[in-house]
């Protein structure tokens, strides 16, 4: 299918140089290995590449949760990265999941995620009392063209929601333990919660919030992902990495 | 919804008693917390609890890529592990995905991981060489009621497959090199191959033989997952636990 | 130099067959792999071998701070591994240090570790309020044959030392922060004061507890040891491991 | 004990600006917190501080492994970390240590290690190829104030050594199976010889080579450091930091 104006594109160089973003005519993207004019790209499939006046091939691909990390989209705060997001995937039978409530906002990368995971039919509602932020995740749910799944609410999750029914809850805020109680109500028995939290001092109050509100099967784990690289003859671990984004804590609802 | 009989449920009486299972009218799961029968379960709902004879609450859960390491599920070879299929998700666009290969099926925990995960309409054409572990999947993904969207393929890989057009392409196989040239030209432009590989030797050959391909955006790369004990006041990463599964290597397909 | 009555050494067979022991006239190991000995040993040297009725081969080795882990020692207590007593050493000028303070005394892997590091003249301080435990820590340095440069001190540490100047000062119990105060007095200036905890509770406290006494350069780090196993073309991380032993917290004192 | 001309210290402000080095009259250390004039320092104490011109403290301390990687020594090539340097340390029983063999020389970090912690009369012979790098490691050493410890071989080490008898061999060198042959010799019954290497495809190599020799007791390990940051009440894992320094294979010599 050829790429339309409006659709979502990685313009991708070599692993430094990856740009995400949404074909407009008229627009350019200028990098060091030449420029690149949109007006060209449209009519193109995704997996198609051109050559740059330096020779270096730009391949246009179809953005996955992957591509969120390239250029292009904003970033004002700390995301989860794709390793965390995964693990959080596999806590949902995805394709059953119709009503997903997350807070807080933040640039909106796991917000971005879901609606790129859930069937149709899905929406996210994404709390965030910070007015800025949800700009910014409204901006890069734009560039990702999954806008329509998306519900923004501008509103203190710590008052609870207004969803009756959520098959899933993802919090990423400094005190998920002053909202854990009032959420509990409206998660769907048997369904999902999940915490993520930068430090180990979020950890024991996050897991006894939910422990106390009725929560079950809860985990505390972490990922670490180590990347390796490879020459012919050397391969090895990368040398500097990413050691630490956060603890992921889960657990589902008993009646 | 009052779950019928026929319906996949997990019995989680505490982490180490999680029995994966279909409701069966007559069955009965004996275990040392007490004895449950089945026809008790039918018409509860998801997230409800029994309490059996030694005070033991027993509840049941909705399944999810999680649960298929509880008991229940035939284990005859190595599993990919949550952390890896997330992983493996995070690399797709899932709702829009409507084919994908696997090769092989092994014990079928990511081909019932991507039927959880797929939409409705989306298949997934699963190869192997050996009948007794297409039974073994076949048998899994019945508990689970995915069966409708798996394709059971008992041929061998490297002579390529029968789909013309696949959205992304998963190999666990001992020689992937062997298979990922013929593979080349059904995977769709811009979409995943993934590969997955226990040990350091077959990282070079498959990287190079995706290359060689031209598959671009490799990346190798491995994930340890670290879980957390929760008491009060000692909070702890579990002393013993899985240091390593297999390595992950990812690209995508170039025109 | 041929092995006397009454010298240390490990009988290796294999990485799970190896016993560490004093060479004692009349005594006998008996394994699986057959019987040994110990008059068959006295005259034989450091790494020769002597073959069993099964035909298995049983090395003479002499032991280091890696070999405490081999069956023969007691361990009542939880114990440093190698990778933690390593890195605790790099934080010695180890051929200068003469006084070592050190609490508990536990099972004494840490005190016969540094036994076995520190040269002729220096000596070991080790502290415990427990008996029992400086019993086994006793019986331990016995078998190494280095009990000469350990001092047994049955005393709470928290109460503070007899010793006027220590070149370090090492602790492993559960409230350190309550010993800091009082120990760092008596720690020469410049020199390292390290502490292991097994909880990250027990970082914060510890850390501050160093902050306010006036150490400086202040770390707390942790080791992950990944053992591989290696077949022919087949390399790759162990799947199972130890995932954690616990914190260590060094700093230096400043005038 | 003041301090003289001639005796190494580490200049301490802060964990990014610390400095090792010879204390020699009319020296200055400029830093953007203010200048240290060599002269003031000569007379003081390792542990004790002078305030700088902006307020700043500077501490004089007595340098550990750990300070090998403040500024100040010479790095050319890449180095053996302190927890890869601890770790060989328990391998060896350092107070019985009398003669080590070593290759290369690199930037003469191990070699340093090694002179700062075996006793008065033990000597590292170290070996290189390459005479600019042991010019780097004998200024490394000098600083130190450890050259009388070295011996320093302009010579290829997979010639063999001049050495009869050998306490331990360390290899960090890019073939050490072209070298493990010759020195199986020389090293001392049921003493280490220890290999380190950056790829994976060195380990399988260096083991058989091991292994054909008649090395027993044969592990492959890594070790991952994990750094953590302290603020009141939000204690976590350092975001970025050394994914992977080498590998690490170790056994001993039988008869």
């Amino acid at each position: 299918m050829p790429l339309n104006e409006g659709d979502p594109v990685v313009i991708w160089i070599d692993p430094k140089r990856a740009y995400i973003s949404k074909l407009e005519r008229g627009k350019r993207l200028d990098t060091d290995k030449g420029a690149i004019f949109y007006d060209n790209l449209i009519g193109l499939e995704y997996g198609s590449s051109l050559t740059l006046q330096t020779g270096a091939k730009a391949y246009l691909l179809k953005p996955t949760i992957q591509d969120l990390y390239s250029k292009g989209l904003k970033r004002p705060s700390q995301v989860l990265y794709p390793k965390d997001i995964g693990y959080i995937l596999t806590t949902l039978s995805l394709n059953q999941v119709k009503t997903v409530i997350e807070a807080g906002t933040g640039s909106g990368f796991l917000t971005i995620s879901l609606a790129l995971s859930l069937s149709e039919n899905a929406k996210i509602y994404t709390y965030d009392v910070r007015e800025d932020m949800q700009k910014v995740a409204k901006f890069n749910a734009n560039v990702l063209g999954v806008q329509d799944k998306i519900v923004f609410k501008l509103k203190d999750i710590r008052e609870g929601i207004d969803e009756k029914e959520a098959d899933a809850i993802f919090l990423d805020m400094p005190d998920p333990w002053n909202a854990i109680p009032k959420l509990y109500e409206p998660l769907k028995p048997s369904s999902t919660i999940i915490v993520f939290v930068p430090t180990v001092n979020q950890i024991e109050k996050t897991y006894f919030a939910m422990k106390n509100s009725g929560i079950i099967d809860i985990h505390v784990e972490e990922l670490i992902l180590r990347e390796y690289q490879v020459k012919e003859n050397a391969v090895r671990p990368r040398n500097i990495g990413i050691m630490h984004t956060g603890f992921i804590i889960r657990g589902r609802k008993s009646i």
